[in-house]
């Protein structure tokens, strides 16, 4: 054989980024690892890095050295842009219940091998040995708390933590402004039951996320949907239209950050208008910052709260997604209506245990924190460009797809109007679980959409299993 | 001197009993205890002992030894019974957020020493140490339950333990029937949730624990208040005429042992009645059990959800005073509104968080929770008398008192209509907090009474307090 040895090198390499085995974005082995792996020469080491960036197959960044491109999904189109000045549907009282019920019911009568639904990381992504070590210190330190009184509105020690935190995220609150709750979902159910009554219009996102679908049907409000853009996220322009329309609308939800299921950042610009905007119509902004910490570039995105002056913004977060999912810990801050949530959670599930709070304030305070976020980030990028890729790979011609810079989440358009109900069954069927579009509204508008989660460590299973969702949306009806 | 040894010895005793040393239904040193501390002869020693119980001082308990008898309290009347018959207020709107804000605020100016208006009972009186013990043994070897999924409806180890200790209440469940929940009040919000709207009416005690009327007023529901009995409880009769004169309510919520602030238990015939009651007039019957387990005599009283075939009682309880108040930790079984109740739980704080169920189901399968719990049932019993001793001793003539057979709380009736906000004030500004009895009814009807917890440590400042607050009632208008 007379290949070059430089070229015998790249095609090794060139063979593992097409197997996945190497994945976009993930950083090629550097020139001196390849030196002393493959026992080659420095000059053969780069000349191998410069044909696979000729080739197109990575790319240089300055001071951090080659990285893989993704390959299919770029020629991918992004998902469909709303028309913004479409009739708005009616707004509906939520049949979410019945959808989900008969979701988890279906996934049920199956075998789950490989689980796609989730809007979560594997639990390998989160420091849970970090965290056991601080709740062994923090109930060694003060095992009375698990006995006496329960601090009202949350431990300070947390809550003073959480508003150092949110300066990053442009918000300026007092450790007093803070509440902490079970979790996002009780934060955005205060925030509701705070500003509306049962039968109140409540303006979301369209597609919206289909836990708060199942808050506004428990709490027997009517949704609004507003058209939503896969890659600016709420239209403003629409939500003007609709508060004409609408003017007994009492509040708006929106996830301003990584949107569920779109992934979708607000622009600052569109931030600063919706905050206005719902000031002058006196309508309550409810904001859900779950996945805002997720950003893949350690740049935070701020918060809609950090351009509200009159208190008409609802903050609601959560340490879900980021920090301990099994811990159920978030937090709000609640603007002017900071005293009536504070009433309403205590009647209605008096303040969190401190326990847990001390714990995670002991962590959240310390500089293991930001190097978690930062591994976090870096691994739910790579996941994501990895089933991005698997998907433009594998899926159909006409497949659409945005790529969030962020969040866990993707949303795929199938082509020519492929059911998403119907590839959910088949995929059921080979033990894959994905969510269906249909779960994302009060409409039928996303039957050809489903939401892949790449909160997983990506296995081989799952590229397998993504290659089989492909043939199984490409022969769909 | 020539008084007998035997009477110097009686008399030492009688001081420490006078002065409250030693204190009602407290055991005397054993007869050989005494020949020991006092180096005198057993004939002695018998010979005092007889001449106290002469006295009245002390009573002999058959294999247990000599008791310190209750002196003064023996002598008040109990509280007035409630005239089943007389018309019912109207069923209001409740307005006691404004009532527990004025308290609170009030609370807030004044530096507290003793607290008398907290239902929980000392920190001391939990085992702290044993549940550190556990939650580090829960971590240890689960330290991923921090950061994974939560078990749908609560940790199947709790709800084990739960359902086998439910037994001993007359409840017979499957592990799957019980939801936890955050507190007896998260169990109660959803309850009322899922069996009630807005603007519909809910039968409750009267006088009726505050906690429940927030809950109320937050969830836009109105209170009818039922006549309810210091002695027997709810009156099934009252409620038996409200039901024909207000077709439409919707749910009756009743605390049937140990009631707070009453202290009564219903009789087992009454709590069969409701049952069946509620079941004939298929009006929901949420029971709240949150001190069933503080019986003074380790025989519990059976739940009224043990009288029901047909699953329209959802029962509702609560770790916080008979664990660990610093937990937050509660359940529910609901009948036939479960899967409702499920829902609406999942929509509004998502199922509670592993880790502390686990450890707490440790502990409360363990022969060590039972040992615990009938240390609480005699601290707490003592704890009782001693205030109830004081009160009879150090309140003004007329003063009437209930004495329960279980729980923390004592419901004081103050002769002559003397008002209790004006006492509540008084008694704040040296430093003693007291719930007066405004807080517990829509109405002013309990204007005059006032309740007390028995539940921290009988120190000599709560001593102090209780005779303080005598001569402040003494003095009353
Ligand atoms: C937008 C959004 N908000 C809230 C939540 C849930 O928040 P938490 O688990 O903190 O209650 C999720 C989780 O899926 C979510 O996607
Ligand atoms: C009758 C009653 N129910 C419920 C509660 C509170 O229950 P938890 O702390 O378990 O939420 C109390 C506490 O004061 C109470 O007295």
């Amino acid at each position: 054989m007379d290949t070059p040895l430089y070229q015998r090198l790249a095609d090794h390499y060139r063979r593992a980024i097409r197997t996945g085995a190497l994945a976009p974005a993930e950083r090629m082995p550097s020139v001196r690892t390849l030196v002393r792996t493959h026992r080659v020469s420095l000059s053969t080491a780069l000349q191998a890095c410069r044909q696979l960036e000729d080739d197109g197959l990575i790319e240089a960044r300055p001071r951090s050295g080659y990285f893989v491109r993704p390959l299919h999904r770029k020629a991918m189109l992004p998902a469909s842009e709303p028309d913004p000045g479409r009739p708005l549907d009616p707004a509906r009282y939520v049949g979410i219940h019945d959808r989900v019920s008969d979701f988890i019911a279906q996934c049920e009568r199956h075998v789950t091998s490989v689980n796609l639904a989730l809007a979560a990381a594997s639990p390998a992504h989160y420091p849970a040995e970090a965290l056991k070590q601080a709740m062994i210190r923090a109930v060694r330190a003060k095992p009375l708390m698990l006995v006496d009184r329960v601090p009202p509105l949350g431990h300070p020690e947390l809550r003073g933590v959480l508003a150092r935190r949110a300066l990053e995220l442009g918000m300026n609150l007092a450790p007093d402004e803070i509440l902490v709750t079970h979790g996002c979902i009780e934060a955005v159910n205060l925030a509701l039951r705070a500003v509306a009554r049962p039968g109140d219009t409540i303006a979301v996102e369209s597609p919206v996320y289909f836990g708060l679908l199942q808050i506004l049907e428990s709490l027997g409000m009517r949704a609004l949907e507003i058209p939503t853009s896969p890659l600016q996220g709420l239209s403003v322009d629409a939500l003007e239209l609709a508060l004409r329309t609408h003017p007994h609308l009492r509040a708006v939800v929106v996830v301003p950050n990584f949107q569920n299921p779109l992934g979708c950042v607000m622009p600052d610009a569109e931030k600063a208008r919706l905050a206005a905007l719902c000031e002058r119509h006196q309508v309550a902004l409810i904001e859900d910052d779950t996945y805002g910490m997720l950003c893949d570039d350690d740049r935070l995105r701020p918060a809609v709260k950090s351009w509200d002056h009159t208190g008409n913004v609802i903050h609601c977060a959560s340490m879900h997604k980021t920090l301990a999912p099994g811990m159920r810990l978030g937090w709000m801050t609640a603007g002017r209506w900071q005293s009536r949530v504070a009433m309403l959670k205590f009647a209605q599930s008096r303040h969190n245990e401190p326990l847990a709070q001390v714990a995670v304030a002991d962590y959240m305070g310390s500089k293991a924190y930001d190097r978690h976020l930062s591994r976090l980030r870096r691994q739910v990028k790579i996941q994501r460009e990895q089933v991005a890729e698997a998907v433009a790979r594998h899926f159909p011609p006409g497949t659409r797809l945005s790529m969030p810079e962020g969040g866990m989440l993707l949303w795929v358009e199938l082509p020519g109007q492929r059911s998403s109900a119907q590839v959910f069954e088949q995929a059921l069927a080979q033990g894959i679980r994905i969510a269906p579009g249909t779960m994302f509204s009060n409409s039928d508008r996303y039957n050809h959409f489903l939401r892949l989660s790449c909160g997983q460590t990506y296995t081989p299973q799952i590229a397998d299993a993504l290659r089989t969702l492909g043939s199984i949306v490409a022969n769909a009806g």
